[in-house]
């Protein structure tokens, strides 16, 4: 009796360990248990890092009064969301930037060289890059060596007047990001909106200069076409719309991360149309293209600028490519018009067939953003490692420091 | 025999006469018989009056050159034409305006007024439009008060982000200028390019504030959609087909008034499809609504600002009216959408059924530009005096001083 009432006992103890194991199992995050990744919790939406691309700033200001109502945390109880306005000055003054374009002057020697300097001799953007730094960052870690950004991920929100429709650029080889792209990307087509996905190839994160490097996931969100100094309801529903895929990705990676796994392999198994073709697993992609011609600044079709300004072009893009962003140009095809009419084709430099991206991008008017259009390569990345695996993808050595991506 | 002989002579004197009369008639310019009308030789076109509308600095620029080979000299010979840049410093900038809107500073206090301020107190806009109305005014007359403006057309380039297509804006009254518009969208048709005409109802020159008001006689080409600080081809094309007719027609005014006078009839004949409806001749047109409510501006649908920048709108353009310029609002639809996507339906205000204009102009995000969307009211004017003689289209009291209708 003893005996047996022992082992009852035994049993239902047992029994009872199995339960409360099962039931911790369904409650408890399974991320937690899966993976040793840390949580994605602090995440900062930025809008106005070029103060004339004001969809972005409408989104800010329209998620931050969703989380002072408490709708975000309840929506996403994983996930502390808060808003950041980039570039104030700019864009109280409607304008791209001040003195120089903010979202290149996330590298090493803006946010702390120059110490010889005057404050009141660096540009305004630097200054305040410093400032985003604090707030965000730091990106470069202190004296101890230690020191962590304060937000896992910066969604940065920008606009764009090319028809580049919804763009998600994250860094190659992030598969944190890359796989939010991919996460991103198959939700907003399921709601009947096409998304590119667009890699930075820079070797690593500290020599990206783009403000979305400070935390320590960068995301970019790019919607055109859309006007400067215009709020489009279209460009502000695509924006919301991936920003609601990215939060619901980040919940998940933070909360259910084997469900996130399963959702990403069903996205993309190899019976998903886009794989069909070749039969390979992978998210399809676009990458910068590499210069092929000494002077060329990489992967970019440089015009000139008329002599009394330097930021006005000289020439303007052929209408049959306006618009056109994504499709093939061969050598050949019209490319520029200039001021007395003259046609000036696509001599073939980057290759005979090419696709080119942020075609007619006002922002690309300027020399500090890096002037012309974009030429891209079609590729696809690994789901897993987020590095890209297309042989087309392979890049040239040149092209690393100039391969800047987001608008 | 020598009465014969003076017969015959004299009847060889008489056919002679007549031969000479009608070679005469043949070679004169008709227009210097037919009418007492004055030539309108110097013409200058103007580009940048808003910085950031690139479409009418790149036509200036095209166009210069196209002067200073003698191309427009062989091609138009009784026009002398040149080109103005309105705004360099806001065309450097990027900018719409500096300081205040330069194309509602053409009012005698912004010209002539303020003796008592000093030059650095008065904004930017107001200095430039004294030197314009140096170069191609005086609008009004000096101390002698006959002074004629130096120029007797002056052709303003403007760009909206609207969906306006091709719009020519010209004042009520003058019929001038009304022809122009009236031969100006016929010829533009005949290439397939839609066109709308624009009146300004403005008293009289003297009240009109815009930049085309400084010459004898103004002439608005509008053309969008097209962002600020971008050049589109498509864009361009446009405002260069606008620009060639209306050259057409000054040459026509002033080499062939006749045969002006003849096509001019013949577009606008009663069997013109356009008039077929009402069976009445005219011109079809749109201008400006009257406010009817208090403390409305006239004619315009205004939005309120979000608290940190008076220049970006709390409320955007709902998607279903967006790049519908011209189209038809009901009472009861969707207006505007708010920062927490609440719809704003359209109110009545002006009537139960509007067409509106300038859906969505960048520019018009501006209160010194005059903020919101405009009401327009489909109307006709009368091809000989250029009067509106629609009876919808009377005009109230209130919106005289108001209805600034171009960008």
């Amino acid at each position: 009796n003893q005996l047996n009432r022992t082992k009852f006992e035994k049993q239902k103890a047992m029994t009872l360990f199995i339960s409360l194991a099962v039931a911790l199992l369904l409650v408890l995050p399974t991320g937690a248990l899966s993976s040793p990744a840390s949580r994605l919790d602090n995440v900062v939406v930025v809008g106005g890092t070029h103060g004339n691309e004001y969809t972005g700033v409408w989104c800010i200001k329209a998620l931050s009064r969703k989380i002072a109502s408490n709708q975000i945390r309840e929506q996403y109880p994983s996930l502390n969301v808060s808003t950041l306005l980039g570039n104030p000055e700019a864009y109280l003054q409607n304008k791209r930037f001040i003195d120089d374009d903010l979202n290149r002057q996330f590298l090493k020697d803006s946010l702390h060289g120059g110490d010889d300097l005057d404050e009141d001799d660096l540009p305004m953007e630097t200054l305040r890059a410093r400032e985003i730094d604090q707030i965000i960052g730091p990106k470069f870690a202190g004296g101890s060596g230690s020191d962590e950004p304060a937000n896992s991920v910066v969604i940065d929100l920008h606009s764009t007047t090319s028809n580049m429709g919804l763009t998600i650029i994250v860094a190659e080889g992030d598969p944190v990001m890359t796989r939010a792209a991919a996460f991103v990307r198959k939700k907003c087509m399921d709601s009947g909106e096409e998304v590119n996905c667009l890699l930075h190839t820079h070797p690593s994160r500290a020599v990206r200069p783009n403000l979305s490097s400070t935390g320590k996931h960068g995301f970019t969100i790019e919607v055109g076409p859309v006007p400067q100094g215009v709020i489009r309801h279209d460009a502000v529903e695509k924006t919301e719309l991936a920003i609601a895929a990215m939060f619901e990705y980040l919940h998940l990676y933070n909360s259910n991360q084997s469900k996130l796994d399963y959702m990403l392999k069903e996205m993309y198994s190899v019976t998903d149309s886009d794989a069909t073709n070749d039969r390979s697993q992978g998210v399809p992609c676009y990458r910068s293209a590499a210069a092929i011609r000494n002077g060329e600044m990489s992967g970019k079709i440089v015009w000139p600028s008329v002599t009394d300004n330097p930021n006005f072009p000289a020439y303007m893009i052929h209408k049959h490519l306006q618009d056109r962003d994504f499709d093939v140009v061969k050598t050949g095809d019209a490319l520029f018009v200039d001021l007395d009419g003259n046609i000036i084709p696509y001599d073939g430099a980057f290759g005979e067939s090419i696709y080119l991206m942020f075609v007619n991008e006002g922002g690309y008017y300027y020399q500090s953003s890096g002037r012309g259009v974009s030429v891209a390569v079609k590729a696809k990345y690994d789901l897993e490692t987020g590095m890209l695996y297309s042989p087309e993808a392979q890049r040239g050595e040149k092209e690393e420091k100039d391969s800047l991506c987001a608008s």
